[in-house]
């Protein structure tokens, strides 16, 4: 199995570190995906390598999608190919997580109508005004879609990520 | 005439102090608020008292809303008070002007439908998805409201800002 | 099941909170301790409460201690009753997971002589000198001791972490 | 109307920025210069793109010039080119405005003796040293020199800065 | 034998500590004085304690002054005790040492007037303005006053100065 | 008369200057060496040049060694020249001073055992677990070897280091 995250500058540390960890213990292979190839800093000033830019990728290589948080999701948003990547997991209805501000993409990739889901509370209204039912809970599971509030919530956010990617039939 | 800016932790420090001091020259007693009236401290270290909690703010009381950047919106626009004084400035067609993320609060106080407006780009998404027409320039006049994309921005943010605040018939 | 996870001011970020979260996702209760019950803050910046002084532990309440890395080590290796729940483990044969400069305490305990164990490639000479068998390996598992290079290794200091308190007849 | 900014590493941010979009509003060409063309960092972070060398400008082109303080004035003061301009600047009597430290290449230039000023407090004693009236107020116009003493100041510095630069005569 | 150094909040560090220690190294009693008792914090963040307000200092009982550099003359001028020591020094011409912007207080305090020394460049123009004749060397001794440029030249400045105390007759 | 100091990035910043500009002070000629020739950082944010890599040293030329602190020992140990150079000072019974972390490299090279000396606190089981004999003091001298705690320690350390390099005989 394999997965990729995305994330940028400024992307909050433990939510790039916490799921690439949980998921190599697993023994899925994972790739961390930006616009460009250079290190990435976090807001903490973690620093991570990027293995693919996010146009050179095959979404249909990658059976799970996790979207960090933090400063990154206002810049990566900006890029169309990161937003296909998004659309191909939700139309193959494979496994997508993002946490904190990480749903802010999937505003953009115009995937979170009539879903529910959570987010760092800072952008709630964004996530209500694009249609989606907003709750205030550490996890929510809505099908393929995991999102989560912000650090504090990785256990849980871990917890049901690998629960569902060990599901049958899921992938 | 009497002005309010909406700042909090984490302001962008040009998009507060640029307007405080443009009003100031322009001879218009300038207020800061904000949920706390502790010193808040700017992305850029700079510090500013708080004149004002949003709880304790009469609007009828000020011509000008102003709200600065950076990280505060996200904070502010969780706050009641501050979103029930936007609505007054909109109700009464009172000069508005928000730069950046300042715009996040207009989409949380349901106000911005239907209008044009610019922001920062990495929330261009969300004002669109709140019903608002963006456009991608340095500002954007409607009516009563003036936006602005970033620090690069200021001069023409209080251009239009101090122009419009001497139109006649508008205060 | 009840974890300790040792840390001070200094701590490496990650070295606390992906033990932290990855035993809460396992349903175990987790607490932190240091000397002192006030906030402490790592190396990136982070911080996190504390749950117990050192000194008011009883560890026969606990069946799992984890020692993260960066300079809390050199600070909570001081402290007469931290050692103290050290030596408790290793005379119990508890799970023991030590991380990066972690095994510094496992020195001033006196627990590591002629036992295998990894660390910070930094403190390796002081872990030959006090008679232990030094191995460059991502995680090392000597019995009830599971001992890690950095953060890079954490996916494996997990998997084995788990692995352990998962085994029959361990606890 | 052309105006030039001298600044350099370690500039007072807001003093540089406030004039800059200030003058920028009333349509004048603002160019930035200083010892060398990198981009040069202020005291809080904020960088700017630098348009000239002093030793590029011909000061006849230029109506106005500011000096903004911070730690840049301490270096450009060491800078010949940079007081050639300013002398020119007062044998024309075109308008000089300085903030803060900038009255160090006033003393440099030796064009501060017999002159009306403020300054960055600290800075007080040489001002007088070099032969000048030191006042402790806001703004100090002294016919085309123009004084401040902090970032506070700068509402009355831009006030007084527009006011003189609107003079029929002055240029 | 008995020393004050002067110091507050932005001191250069190596500017208070290697005064410091060299005098203790000859046995001389240290003290540290500045305008509060909090304790102050240099440039490059280390700290120390004060142990005197200038305002509780009788100079009668020290032998020897030492004025630190960096940010803290420009704070410690506006200090009329703290002028008054140093005039007191002159007066009794015993051994006065400043370096960096230390000199600024010499200025602040008029004894500079028509001797030789030194200082950080930066504020070269200032000593000058003041009537001293500045000459360009790690330090300059002039009878009872030593001065020097910046911290690359503390082994002479020190040399110099346990140089000055060694000589007979002096003290 | 000829030192070395050895340091790395991460050095404790007075720890490197003062024995510098010390030992200078003595007319002591003294290089920095390191693993590299790039400029290196302190903890504190000083810079320092490096004049020699240690495998291009010849160890025969000098007569000083001076191990700084900080966390430059834990990556200077990992150097086998380095470790080379502290042997040949030990067989040859020169003068070795190290301060702080500075004896980790003492442990490495294995010259301590049967030693007397100190270190800072945090290391003190290390020096122990290494067969020396820790005293807690401000400066050990055994024979040739002078070891101190910390930075408030530099003025005793620089007073013995003196003494031994005077001494008839000694070199």
């Amino acid at each position: 199995m394999k997965a990729i995250i995305f994330a940028a500058d400024g992307f909050e540390d433990l939510e790039l570190f916490y799921p690439q960890h949980r998921l190599k213990e697993e023994g899925i292979d994972v790739k961390i995906a930006s616009m460009q190839k250079n290190r990435i800093t976090g807001k903490h000033g973690y620093t991570s390598h990027v293995d693919l830019r996010f146009d050179e990728i095959d979404p249909k290589l990658f059976d799970i999608l996790v979207i960090s948080g933090g400063k990154g999701p206002e810049k990566m948003r900006l890029d169309m190919s990161a937003l296909d990547i998004i659309k191909h997991f939700f139309d193959e209805q494979k496994v997508v997580a993002a946490i904190c501000h990480g749903p802010q993409m999937l505003i953009s990739a115009r995937v979170i109508k009539d879903r529910k889901a959570t987010s760092y509370i800072g952008i709630k209204d964004d996530i209500i005004a694009a249609g989606a039912e907003y709750l205030d809970q550490e996890v929510v599971v809505d099908n393929n879609l995991i999102t989560s509030r912000h650090p504090a919530d990785l256990y849980a956010f871990g917890r049901e990520l690998v629960k569902l990617i060990r599901k049958p039939g899921i992938m």
